[in-house]
């Protein structure tokens, strides 16, 4: 059925005009999208000026959008939207490592190393020693688990935002365990950063009285066969950003504690166990 | 107060991280948006996938946006937001001539013509007299009531879009009516045409087996000192795209009548009164 537009049969009116023939998932996610942003409207009571600011903005997001740069990504981010979808598909069992945002700076083929070999090639930052195991919901060990790794540098900048300044695969490795689920690589203390914020994101959170810094956090894919995929990060438990991550990645499990060294050349010790989750 | 995200809470995680001090219509209209966003999200229960269908739609989008093209402005026609922001800003006392929206062909600074005059400039397409009056909710006469009108030509295109092609101010004209409040002016029958669909928008009306024609319509933009204004249409009433207009526009009050006229050079007579609300 199909019928005049009206201010009161608004979603009726978009949804109706649907053919009989198309994709069944997509009826259902544009059904549910229309039908809560015409109530975002009706509810805000949208000015014809506010709307035009509306389509000003996306239009900004769009333009700055490049090979380098995903500005509606980081709108995703910066809404929580990024987080709400990874939080849905990835529920878990209680006790379970739980997920995080993949971020923009993951990079497919990191060098594999040996247990307790250093990935930082640049020689900034506080170095520190990362350990733990990854075991499955009973403590049990589990042998052969890959623990994909990277962070940013001392700077606060990762090696693919710096490709003529920092070496290529700076802070980034792969390890896997042996049979007692035991991983440990040496790594930097990472250090806080801004999101990118001089586009139509960065004058959004200005304009909300946000700041765009993410606290310190070191970055882990860490998948075995037979268990759910784990993408997660570790954060430096007493970063003042803990509680205002500008992508409201952090969750209160993966704060993870960095101990001082006084011996050595190592400064820090890190200790994180993963706890896999069943496939 | 500030929290870690969490599925349930995301809403609040999000909203609570504005600050104190920011514009009140701006905390109102995010606060909206973010609790509408995230229950679209978690009703439809988007996967990782469709998020980046989503990403990537939006990014397609913002890329064809240029000084000719609104694709941004396209998607909010199609859904019917850009309707129900004009229906929520015009809503008018029974009786008064209904809003739709302005599109984006209106030019300002049309040419000023005396009634009765001609605005078709490429001696294309099937002449029409436009006619009416232009009154007050009590039928009264409104003298001094400036009438700009505009339409595509014969071929579906207004002179904007074939500035290589067609007369400037082809189809277009702004009329002042007198002491009856009655105006006339010869035209053409307009005819029904597509809105741009070789983009990611057409892409997704095509997807939601939706086609991307709007009915044939002449645009209006009515306004006297102490009345509402008035961005309306008159639609060619037996328009075969009537009760599926691509971007929703079409009122069931505004669908005026198209007469044969058998003498003459004139081939249609299309009468409309456009009754305003007072400002």
């Amino acid at each position: 059925m199909t019928s005049y537009f009206t201010e009161e049969a608004s979603v009726d009116a978009v949804n109706g005009r649907m053919g009989a023939d198309i994709d069944p998932r997509l009826r259902e996610i544009m059904t549910c999208l229309v039908t809560h942003l015409h109530a975002f409207i009706k509810e805000a009571r949208l000015s014809q000026e506010e709307w035009e600011v509306a389509i000003d903005f996306l239009t900004e997001t769009g333009k700055i959008c490049s090979e380098q740069r995903q500005e509606f990504i980081l709108l995703s981010d910066t809404l929580g939207v990024s987080m709400l979808v990874d939080a849905i598909n990835n529920r878990r069992q209680p006790g379970a490592t739980e997920n995080t945002v993949l971020g923009p700076f993951h990079v497919l083929g990191a060098p594999r190393h040996e247990m307790g070999e250093c990935i930082t090639l640049d020689g900034k930052g506080e170095s520190c020693l990362f350990e733990g195991r990854v075991t499955d919901l009973g403590g049990n060990p589990i042998e052969g688990a890959s623990i994909d790794v990277w962070s940013d540098n001392a700077d606060g900048f990762y090696d693919v935002q710096q490709p003529s300044l920092q070496p290529r695969w700076n802070n980034r490795g792969i390890f896997v365990t042996g049979p007692e689920g035991r991983y440990s690589f040496i790594g930097i203390k990472p250090v806080s950063y801004p999101i990118p914020d001089d586009g139509p994101v960065g004058k959004m959170l200005k304009q909300l009285g946000r700041h765009p810094y993410r606290p310190a956090h070191m970055h882990y894919i860490v998948t075995a066969a037979g268990y759910q995929k784990l993408v997660t990060h570790t954060f430096v438990g007493d970063d003042v950003y803990l509680l205002s991550d500008a992508v409201f990645g952090v969750k209160s499990t993966l704060t993870a504690p960095y101990e001082r060294l006084v011996d050595g050349i190592t400064k820090w010790r890190s200790p994180f166990d993963f706890i896999l989750n069943p496939a």
